[in-house]
């Protein structure tokens, strides 16, 4: 693959058959910016053949090109600052000209399709909440990780974009599971559990009481497969598994801690003898296959649904193999028109029985063309004019619980 | 060990020194029941010297008990009925007389110290909510269990007994940690942590923010060591977790499913090859051992605090050694005086800055004599007569938050 080899500007109109837009990947976030961000870049593009856009300070992203003999070969956007791993999510505001603000902007502009960033979770999704807005009728972002189940793996969402959530929102969340599954995984209807603390309808809190009603009673394009409980996120009993990104959170670092612990243990059982020791020299390859396939550095990362473009956020502790990947799921995304997908998804969510949602019309965003051709509820307000490029408007607020 | 011989009898006074109460011990409930329960319990008093008393059908109790030339050994009180193990909270009410309730009335009569129960944790938590009541003071019951992390245990709570909390009654789980974590334990002050998505004091849902803000204010007898995060579950960084229901009953099973995964996994690749499966015999023992230790049934169950009576609920699938566990742990917090170290570290919470509380003056139970000599808040009602025995008054409701 090669780019423009021209740093700095703009990636040049291209002639039929359109090639995909580049991903966009921020440079400087992550433990290990820009070395093995580069690294992860190169491979991408040298053994999957993925267009991208290197954002961040263009002498440094150089000198680290050159090390592959790729400089001039990944076109490069300059951008003056970048987020601290120690910074949260007030950096986004402070820092307009960082390389997570520049990719974004290159989405807006249409000129990147997507962006990768290993920066710290809260400055790269309160940034990209503010340069890239959320899309029309969804309520609030979540974040989808992959988990790794066999023989294929589950989605689990919100992993911890929005901590509180109302049931409605969840119903949301299963709409973006849905489109992202779709795309990720293949099945035309992939199931959704909702993440609960009984099987039975009538269990859990209030929010998930009230969501499991709103599931069940079905027409709103979700395969809905019941409550799943903590044991199922490595069970592979659905698709895609919701709850709200508080719980999200708390399951995932659970599961990653347990990984790790379980590892532990077990080194240290497999080498607290001399026999032991000789059994675990004959098994080492095998076990370092397992190790590598749940290591979050592998499988992990998480990507922000429900935003005007797609962002696949890395762990911070990314190499650049798990660089490399994030490129090429997010390049998957978004040949696979995820932002689209989702809107017609979210909209079976409110032409269904939910169709006394607001949400979408308090907006003031409702999409005028209706892809599914369903009846378009009444608009009460004129979709606004388009913002500015680069404006500071904050998150939008949930509108108010529908009694 | 030995007990009076008399099946349904009560036990009978003792002389200086006084041999403490027995743990009545409910047979009839869990998947093994009651062979295996029987045979945990003559464990615990054959190994252990532990006193119990056994409640269920008489019978098939005493044909147990012949198995280990047991019988006359441990006295019997006979149950007509029992809960099965698809019956949920509703049984509670509709079987007055079953084992669980029984074992509930033998604690009420100051018969029994404890009571141990395999049977479904809906159906035990209800029954003895229904029959012990809360503890004065205490808004809500949590489910404390006890971590296989090392050098020692962490403590989680609630691990699944009130999916809806106030971020009060958060302050009130940690007390409850506080207390079990001294006799379990031993340190003067154990450490708490509060479940969260991020390290730092703003970070989670409101709920977690709120609670946050109630225990780093200090003055409450908790020795407050932040937020804690999934990863610590097995991290055994602080001796006890808190967190509501909803969440710990997830992130407990999201423990669990993972180890179970995890070693799944493991054999697997263990045994994939040749050499792989000659090294796992090398090392049969001592993954065998971890096995083990990291097993819900041998570090599983858990006890419900915040009732006047100490209930230890052990796992369904409790085979004779995870019961005779249940029982030592049973003895040993009855031994500990656990109910009464709750009082007193929940008045404590009261007599701090928090003393604005007004739960305990509006459950209409403020203990009249405080064991902290801590200036008692003005007593709104006196208290009332205590209830009859057997008596079926709905579970307390949670007092509004105070704005």
């Amino acid at each position: 693959m090669t780019g423009t080899g021209e740093p700095s500007r703009a990636v040049a109109p291209r002639r039929v058959p359109p090639r995909p837009l580049p991903v966009a990947v921020d440079t400087m976030g992550g433990d290990h910016a820009p070395g093995e961000i580069v690294a992860g870049a190169v491979d991408a593009v040298r053994e999957h053949g993925v267009r991208l856009v290197l954002v961040g300070q263009a002498p440094r992203i150089r000198r680290e090109l050159d090390r592959y003999g790729y400089v001039g070969k990944i076109p490069i956007v300059h951008a003056d600052e970048a987020l601290d791993m120690g910074e949260g999510a007030l950096a986004s505001w402070r820092k307009p000209r960082s390389s997570i603000a520049i990719a974004c902007h290159l989405i807006k502009q249409g000129r990147a399709s997507a962006l990768v960033s290993a920066g710290t979770t809260a400055g790269v999704v309160a940034t990209s909440r503010l340069r890239l807005k959320g899309q029309q009728g969804v309520m609030r972002p979540a974040i989808a990780v992959t988990l790794p189940t066999r023989p294929r793996p589950t989605i689990l969402l919100d992993a911890g974009a929005t901590a509180d959530v109302k049931a409605e929102t969840l119903v949301q969340f299963a709409a973006l599971g849905t489109a992202y599954a779709q795309i990720l995984l293949g099945p035309d209807r992939p199931t959704v559990g909702l993440l609960n603390i009984g099987a039975e309808a009538g269990k859990g809190n209030k929010l998930a009481k009230r969501a499991h009603e709103l599931l069940a009673g079905g027409n709103h394009g979700i395969e809905f497969a019941g409550n799943v409980e903590g044991h199922d996120l490595l069970s592979g009993r659905v698709d895609v598994i919701v709850t709200d990104g508080f719980t999200g959170n708390v399951a995932l670092k659970t599961m990653e801690g347990t990984i790790g612990a379980a590892f532990t243990e077990i080194r240290d059982a497999m080498t607290a003898s001399p026999a032991a020791r000789m059994g675990a020299l004959l098994q080492r390859r095998r076990l370092q296959d397992l190790r590598d396939r749940l290591d979050p550095d592998t499988y992990g990362g998480g990507v922000l649904l429900g935003l005007n473009g797609t962002v696949v956020i890395a762990h911070g502790a990314s190499r650049a193999r798990a660089i490399s990947s994030a490129c090429e799921l997010a390049h998957r995304l978004a040949a696979g028109r995820i932002v689209e997908r989702i809107r017609e998804q979210v909209a079976a969510t409110r032409t269904s029985r939910f169709g006394r949602w607001t949400h979408g019309e308090r907006d003031g965003r409702e999409n005028p063309e209706r892809a599914d051709g369903a009846a378009k509820p009444p608009a009460e307000t004129p979709p606004p004019p388009r913002e500015p490029a680069g404006d500071t408007v904050p998150d939008r607020k949930e509108p108010p619980a529908v009694p």
